[in-house]
């Protein structure tokens, strides 16, 4: 397996294509991955922005088999519970069935990945809204900026938010004090299979509205769009 | 001003050039920024992950002045609260008070950015730590994608909430249903003197633990590292 020196030109990929390729890479394989390289997917994570520029993250790097092993159980108590929900809303949906199996799959091999990241924020955010969206907007573009650079050095990584369901449990697991609020779990290793390529999207004509809600103005004039 | 045509290969600039250059623009020109440009950076939002790709976003584009009015006057109204506490909070900081500075020129100056995104989300989330955490890592990808297309590009932004204090009257504003929620403002506009630049942040090595809150496995054995 490759360490990050060998990778590390990756990071050049132009960024377009890294967004345009961007997809959840499940399937891991148990090889390593080094040191170097988890550090320089952080050093990308912290550049991303936070409000007030409080850099208020913590990052767990899970390497231990018995925390992993906990994770693991964490996520499939989540998992068999949401599994018969997320199942029944995917009848009859290719697309939500692939991911589907590929999120069984993650949860019959979630410890594993070689290494789990678990992406942590100081304190609980305002008990307000603004507050909550201010604390999580200060801790998902770390997140982005890390899935990005692995998706750019050909790394499976994949967000997940199902072993944080109880942050008691979470907390325990890893150590974190009360005012440590764990946000998002990203299982990293080198990919089983394929991996990245190109994604499919709604258009965003159809989501995107001129001043007013509902304003779809950038939709064609007979209501059609090339697909994006 | 430069149209779309004239600026897109800016989106090749290498991943790892464009996170390390990510600044908050706060200072932009009130000279126009063409719908293309606009809708290639939502095109690219769109490739972040969602939540069981749910896909749930909807993309507001302010370029009304009376839209724009009411949005400046929402964030004045926050800012003019918030403006103390953060004061006080950077006396004797120089990198705060430059911050502080922008955002006040931001306030002062927030209609005239020639458009102004805001990122909603279709849904409240569940009502616990997990659906509100999936909820928030379902739009935050994307703000994080359109804020780095936006550097690739040179063309200025920067995500606030403030003028989201009130989702009512945010709402209201944007002629939202109840059941979409605003979640993140992004003013856009070519910027007003340098705009991006490399930026500085704690080493990663402090804020990275092995397996347990507080191993700080990764600092240098006499516990200095080189700033990263």
């Amino acid at each position: 397996m490759p360490e990050f020196a060998e990778v590390a030109d990756g990071l050049q990929m132009p960024l377009a294509e890294a967004m345009r390729t961007q997809r959840a890479v499940r399937r891991l394989r148990v090889d390593p991955v080094d040191d170097e390289t988890v550090l320089e997917l952080l050093r990308l994570a912290v550049k991303a922005p936070t409000g007030s520029n409080a850099q208020g993250w913590e990052f767990m790097v899970v390497r231990s088999p018995d925390v992993k092993h906990q994770l693991a159980r964490l996520n499939r108590q989540a998992w068999s519970l949401y599994r018969r929900f997320a199942r029944s809303r995917a009848r009859g949906d290719l697309g939500q069935a692939r991911i589907l199996a590929a999120v069984q799959w993650q949860a019959d091999h979630f410890e594993d990945a070689p290494v789990i990241i678990v992406a942590c924020l100081q304190g609980r955010g305002f008990p307000s809204n603004m507050g909550r969206t201010s604390h999580y907007g200060s801790i998902f573009p770390a997140v982005q900026n890390l899935l990005l650079a692995a998706r750019a050095l050909g790394l499976g990584a994949a967000l997940t938010t199902l072993p944080l369901w109880s942050r008691t449990l979470a907390r325990r697991t890893l150590g974190l004090p009360s005012n440590v609020t764990p946000c998002a779990v990203i299982p990293l290793g080198w990919p089983v299979g394929g991996g990245y390529g190109p994604t499919s999207r709604r258009p965003v004509e159809e989501v995107t509205h001129l001043d007013r809600y509902g304003n779809r103005a950038f939709l064609g004039l007979d209501g059609r769009v090339e697909p994006s």
